[in-house]
């Protein structure tokens, strides 16, 4: 423990049993670690995502052997995707223990593989802690991801000398001059392009040097669909997000003749369907690869920049920050009335999102409307379903509000993806954290319902249809909320939900908001 | 689906995406498979092992993708280690797909194999069929497992001739009159002896034979720890269980000369603590296999019985039963009165367990009294947390009121394990299942207050503790039912507990009784 705080990694979030008690039992002798107890170890690796998705740096987890590990991998799979740094520790039994296999014996490695940039158990007390290093080290990458340790749990309970020296992570660098000055070429023909930026692109220098290309050779801006965490609002560039849905991704791609991928892999359609391509690229547009995920996508948007304009870098950015900043919280949606829907949701949210907000956006369906509601907001930094595993919006909103303290978090979160992990409000409500969930309460797996003719399954009859809707009985977020500790009320109109949500945002502490949509 | 209800599954778990979607469409052609939605994969898993355990036959499940199957491994760990027939169906995406790793791709079979005994991708969709149909067969075993089939979405959308035929399943043998005889003759020898008792030896069958042969060689009659599912009460052989902890489990084995098994491994403790052996068997016990798991178990015991007395199989039989019959419903506990505690809770339970309850029994530390205060009761099963990975019981529940119509199902359940699968109350409300569950409420992770001073971890301090705490905030189980479509109440002393445990057993659908008992 003292060799991970050493390392920078001084939050663990916690679910654990038997073999982990040293663990716990060490927290007294090490206060410089934070512990955190989740209720579920879904929301424990999803709080560590979300955590570090903000401070950008990892926060250990602390699982209960394989099945413990199991009930962590959605998330953690989501962390993979979105390319988080998390320092994964599973407990294990005893390695003298293990060859009775006991009840709760199972193979680890194989769970922890697919999810995992990097695996190791640890084979003597002596290794536990410079393996610790590793990991950390490890799970920076670049890309960041997913470092899982093994610790046995007679290695835990053997007296060892002391912790071991912080490893060394990685650092990421600008991509080639020669790369750099290909895209360049390619812009400059002045044939149809696009910039599509993802990842570490998203954030303020990327965005700025991104737009400063696209203006310079009049290209289009594009992002991924669905980031990790995009810096946005107080003027900064908006780059135009790819659509879900694969025709409509198609469509705005038509005519394009180059196409620059900045830490993001070529477009392809979340799900496959019949007859559509799951390529999302034009056949005639060529494909360049500015910065891979391990690169500095920045340092490496500015070199473009800088290649492009022929001037020097640093008077381009005082520039373009000078113009951003001259846009700042323009063009904000009035306050909604009327009926409470998925629109009005989002004008109340943008009319009320508050300087320097998180966003926590698992809304699914509901999202539609909220990006642009949003734009001309304060700044805010707002992470998507990167991975698509549904139960990452509330664990995430609990971890990114350990990581910014101070700031507002806002937890929006579709009815059917919230049952999956709301364990994570009690961590809410014993940590006293300042997150406002919003549960965008349409009675149904809505996204599914648009997807089953989609994919030529034809018209749902009586008991696919049941399949898909969360009634009968309803489903009482209040009820729930208010079972694990976080104040809750109910809104069925626009005005409604805009009172509650301007009262939950000004006052400290979780409160959750169900909003009934109307159907 | 035509082939699997073919083969005897005729009941499916489901919590879809948009991978399963064709799947859930074909329900409305097929009405005699019916699918029961779950908000949570744990909570699909679990179903189908408590089905299975009590059915003797598969369900299906349908979960999405990798993270999916993710979400559903601990319980399918916990039917691994109970031998439950699953057939364990996951979508992927469409195999043109999986090329472009798109977002939510993983490494299935990775995350399958641990938990499956059988696993197969399908690799044309004429191929669906057929191994569906392998897939079936190859849960039964024997022993029982999870068999894992992964279908792709395009598969699933390709037309095809029509279902395949079912696949017989291996039958289970006795084991061999050479083995039985070498049995026989240890326990001939007079030394001290003891029958140990798992899996498929703890039915109505199996545990009259043993009696028996306990009877007639006047050996001990033991059973595993946490058996899956044991048949108890009016009047039946009543093994021993022995005790988790290994010290008490090593002492109630000293002296022993000769341990028998009978499906099921020789014991090993739960975890492995600093300085206590972690094989609990005594150094110069032999130790004879009688049954494996995948034998005959109650047939071979029955032979053993035969071998012993020198007695036609039948008339053994016919005597035991009726000696057996007579012992019905001696000694029931009195209603208790007083504080409410583990104790005077189980007092209650035993006192109103009603003729042929189904008990799922996920009661944890708070388990110690019910053996005994149920023993005497009437018929009825009891299933147990043999993988131990928590999140079982409610889930377990809910698939046993599905398997047991006509029957109450008693689901008891401890606070920290609750929290885990929760969800399975609302399929519970939707589905009208008769099942009553107990939460044996005492704000803690109690096991881990034993545990943390028996693994060497020393005295806890105020940060280990308040990893094992379950209050700030206390959690309301009312609300959280209440939340979920399902009717609660509060108890808070053993009077208010036996009245709220006398109604909800009368009355038909689920409710639940928040017992909180006295630290």
């Amino acid at each position: 423990m003292r060799t991970l705080v050493a390392s920078g990694v001084d939050v663990c979030f916690t679910n654990p049993g038997t073999s982990e008690m040293q663990f716990v039992a060490t927290l007294d002798q090490v206060p410089d670690m934070r512990a955190i107890l989740g209720l579920f170890e879904g929301a424990v690796t999803g709080a560590a995502d979300g955590y570090a998705r903000m401070s950008g740096r990892p926060a250990a987890t602390l699982l209960h052997l394989g099945p413990g590990l199991g009930n962590g991998i959605a998330n953690l799979h989501n962390a993979r995707r979105a390319h988080t740094p998390v320092v994964n520790i599973v407990g294990d039994h005893a390695t003298t223990h293990l060859r009775y296999d006991p009840p709760l014996a199972s193979d680890i490695e194989s769970l922890a593989r697919p999810v995992s940039i990097w695996f190791r158990e640890s084979k003597t007390a002596g290794d536990l802690a410079s393996d610790a290093a590793e990991a950390v080290a490890a799970s920076f990458g670049p890309p960041g991801g997913v470092a899982t340790l093994v610790a046995p749990a007679d290695l835990s309970w053997t007296e060892v000398a002391g912790p071991a020296a912080p490893v060394k992570a990685r650092k990421r660098e600008p991509a080639s001059a020669d790369c750099v000055e290909e895209v360049a070429k390619a812009l400059r023909s002045g044939e149809p392009a696009a910039l599509f930026l993802g990842g570490t692109a998203l954030r303020e220098k990327g965005l700025l040097a991104a737009k400063a290309v696209c203006e310079t050779v009049g290209a289009s801006l594009l992002c991924e669909t669905l980031p990790a965490n995009i810096e946005r609002g107080g003027g900064l560039p908006d780059p135009e997000r790819l659509p879900y849905f694969a025709e409509l991704a198609i469509a705005r791609m038509e005519g394009l003749r180059h196409l620059v991928l900045v830490d993001v892999a070529a477009p392809v359609s979340f799900f496959a369907y019949p007859d559509v391509p799951g390529y999302l690229v034009p056949g005639d547009c060529e494909v360049h690869v500015l910065a891979e995920h391990a690169d500095d996508a920045p340092a490496t948007l500015q070199a473009l920049a800088d290649a492009l304009s022929g001037v020097d870098s640093r008077s381009e950015k005082a520039d373009s920050t000078a113009e951003a900043s001259a846009s700042i919280s323009a063009g904000r949606p009035d306050r909604p009335t009327g009926p409470l829907t998925a629109e009005t949701a989002a004008a109340a949210i943008g009319a009320l999102l508050p300087e320097g907000a998180v966003v926590s956006d698992e809304s699914n369906t509901s999202s539609v409307f909220l990006p642009a509601a949003t734009v001309n907001g304060p700044r805010h930094d707002w992470m998507c379903l990167t991975g698509g595993a549904i139960g990452q919006g509330i664990p995430l909103a609990t971890g990114a509000a350990i990581a910014c303290s101070g700031r507002k978090v806002l937890s929006l979160e579709a009815d059917g993806s919230a049952m999956y992990t709301m364990q994570a409000l009690w961590t809410q409500a014993r940590e006293g954290l300042d997150v406002t969930t919003v549960i965008f309460d349409n009675r149904s797996y809505a996204i599914l319902n648009w997807e089953l003719s989609r994919v030529g399954a034809g018209a749902a009859g009586p008991r696919a249809k049941a399949m898909l809707e969360l009634d009968h009985p309803d489903l009482d977020f209040v009820s729930l909320a208010k079972g694990m500790g976080v104040p809750a009320t109910r809104a069925t109109d626009a005005e409604q939900f805009t009172t509650q949500l301007e009262r939950a945002l000004s006052e400290p502490g979780p409160a959750l908001i169900d909003a009934v949509l109307q159907r």
